[in-house]
């Protein structure tokens, strides 16, 4: 972790402070993973099953999770995170709300109305990964807006512990998001199963949720096949950059960097400050909150990736944040928002001193899948937009037909379709053949 | 070109004939655009002078359409042509701008708003086909969103004619819609050029528009690098699905059914009927106007994947519909409109007996790129939507952060992330020491 000047930096310098850490779409992941899906649409749920006590050291009999096993967890979760959870489920259903567009519908021209409508994607499945400690905020994030979007079915895949059960902080956020059918199933399989279906878990038409990258590659590759699920966005590691005043609070900023370091090994948290002084009082913050924290491995490792810039001034922070594309950006400082219109890139924006990036990860309102790796340059956030399709309609009047039609066909003939033409000319005659009897 | 009865048919038989013509992805085809793409990444300009010589057998000197060739272009057009081009931008126009969506804001908890803005694409690259005759309603479809969007970057690439030079249709089109930066290159070679740059050609964040396999792969392999871009949506073969009652003219179904078959060898049309007389009539009505078209060649090839398929009922083949996913779905019959709230999964409907593909494929208003292939199911055609992104932001009060503050505490305490607890934690504490002073 290290402190550089930016306007002492040479373009390449530049460049490569604001590298990403790499990330390798190895051959062998691929064949992997694609040798995974094609066992699952072979075998369905007997290769499940094998994989689980491969990967998972757990034998099923039942891939879904029971009745009885949903209304344990719901019973089994304490007041204050089913508390916490009904909290973050009324605000991101609230903000998510807010998003869902009603029909368009405009005459173009006397005779000619365009509409554009909204339909639900008809089978969603969401993916929340297994690990040291389950991630009911996955399962939040992707299940408010399938349900506010009107998915009529959603169904949750994850890996089963090791005793075959799901963790009831999962489970509970299931139900309470209006998920009732959960498998016990991880990993490219699970991606797989969900893509093609199996006797034991339905085909959906879209895959969403972040995985390790067993996963990324099974939801890039069954969305490359017809046959398969379109996935949500493209995956990276995650990452947060903070602009500083010289104002800002240092511990705000150094708690904000950690949060983003303890992600995982290969997480990334830039500070952009203005000062020297600034960025050694961020420097030391970091170094004397981290010795408190416990994931001291991962930090060990991210924060190789930590860096903090000195700017010339707000402009130039704002420069670099936008050719970095964040996919969190914190502003901790007081008024903040004289900046978001220079804010070009950056998937979830955290303005003021009393916003730090956790509040939108859990329970703000806003959605935390986010794009990731500079997709913020042409990539959004998840929303209830990911849920829905929009269906273009046009509806033409014999008058709308005969104004338009013979422009349509002029465009016809120069493009040298004839039979574009003639679908637009057949039906000409016939109105002028209806006006002359 | 056969009439199949739908209830006559096995559950397999009626998969097969739903099936798409094979769309395949081949290996050779895979590593023949890897290498174009890093040879493009590796010698710029020089290799894609090359690629010219190779591909479009002409020499370029300079790859950019000079402004004397712009001005030429546009003062060349007919006016019968100029006065339809001009319809169809303000019918574009028109309907996609009534797409834009304004910002969302939100309190979602008192202290804590949520919003949700729009930034516009920064780069986008649009490719547009060569071959027999120029398309330029492809530039249409494209470039009117990206404007509209307020993307400040927008460039054209399509291949050259054998003596240099442009189409002028193409370039007048780029014009009236707000393009000046035409460059002269095609095939996987213009992706990749867009893509990452050169010399001569701007790097962009986003590549749309239709291209052969080569082109649909180069998208592909592009949009999987992070220092790529994005791409549109996935392609197929064009298609359309007519579904006729008893009072349908036939010769509106046949046109349409046509004017699909002619895109290419591997276009696929349905008509989907309720009796036998009109099942016959369709298919009499097809062969009598194949007669007096000129593409003959792709008609012969096409006409094999154009089934008509006798339903039991209208609501029977609106289930059909929905179970294909239509690229484009025509309903040439009164009170078509009727029947909107079942269709499911489509791209484009053309509602009534003077709503012809060929109105929308051009000049109605809505936008002629549409998911083919089945996608229906899970995308939505372009729009304004696909030139944005979405930025969230979130900004709280201390009073925000104090009621909402401890419940996100506690999530992260579930997951074990114990600094994304201390990022709130750390400013609690700086509100209670300043509330104490």
């Amino acid at each position: 972790m290290n402190i550089f000047q930016w306007n002492q930096l040479t373009e390449s310098e530049k460049a490569d402070l604001l590298e990403r850490p790499a990330k390798q779409r190895s051959e062998s992941t691929r064949k992997t993973v694609s040798g995974i899906i094609q066992d699952v649409m072979l075998r369905g749920d007997h290769a499940l099953r094998e994989y689980s006590e491969r990967f998972d050291h757990v034998s099923l009999d039942e891939l879904q999770v029971s009745r009885s096993e949903l209304d344990e967890a719901l019973a089994s979760i304490d007041s204050a995170t089913r508390r916490a959870l009904d909290i973050a489920i009324a605000n991101i259903e609230q903000f998510h709300q807010a998003q869902l567009s009603g029909p368009v519908q405009i005459e173009t021209m006397p005779g000619v109305i365009c509409q554009r409508l909204s339909r639900p994607i008809e089978r969603i499945g969401i993916y929340a990964p297994g690990g040291s400690a389950p991630l009911p905020s996955t399962v939040l994030m992707a299940s408010i807006p399938a349900r506010l979007a009107g998915c009529p079915l959603r169904i949750l895949c994850t890996p089963p512990r090791t005793d075959g059960s799901i963790d009831p902080v999962i489970l509970a956020t299931a139900q309470l998001t209006g998920i009732e059918e959960v498998f016990k199933v991880g990993g490219a399989q699970a991606i797989a199963a969900m893509a093609y279906g199996t006797p034991s878990i339905p085909k959906v038409d879209k895959i969403v949720g972040p995985g390790n990258a067993w996963v990324t590659e099974a939801k890039l590759q069954v969305s490359q096949d017809p046959q398969g699920a379109a996935f949500d966005m493209p995956a990276g590691p995650s990452e947060v950059l903070v602009i500083a005043d010289d104002s800002t609070n240092p511990d705000f900023v150094a708690a904000d960097l950690l949060a983003q370091a303890e992600h995982g090994p290969d997480s990334q948290s830039i500070a952009l400050c203005t000062s020297d002084q600034s960025a050694e009082a961020i420097l030391s913050a970091v170094n004397a909150q981290k010795a408190k924290l416990s994931r001291q491995n991962i930090l060990e490792q991210s924060l190789q990736y930590c860096r903090i810039i000195i700017c010339q001034d707000l402009a130039e922070a704002f420069d670099i944040s936008n050719l970095y594309a964040p996919e969190h950006l914190i502003l901790p400082f007081e008024s903040a928002d004289t900046w978001l219109d220079k804010i070009v890139n950056a998937g979830s924006v955290f303005l003021g001193p009393w916003s730090p990036e956790s509040v939108g990860d859990y329970a703000s309102g806003t959605n935390h899948v986010l794009p990731t790796y500079g997709y913020a340059r042409a990539y959004s956030g998840l929303s209830v937009d990911a849920f829905v399709k929009h269906i273009t309609v046009q509806n033409l009047s014999r008058q709308g037909l005969q104004q338009l039609g013979p422009h349509v066909e002029q465009l016809a003939s120069v493009e040298g379709l004839d039979a574009h033409r003639l679908a637009v000319s057949v039906r000409l005659q016939k109105i002028q053949g209806e006006l002359k009897t």
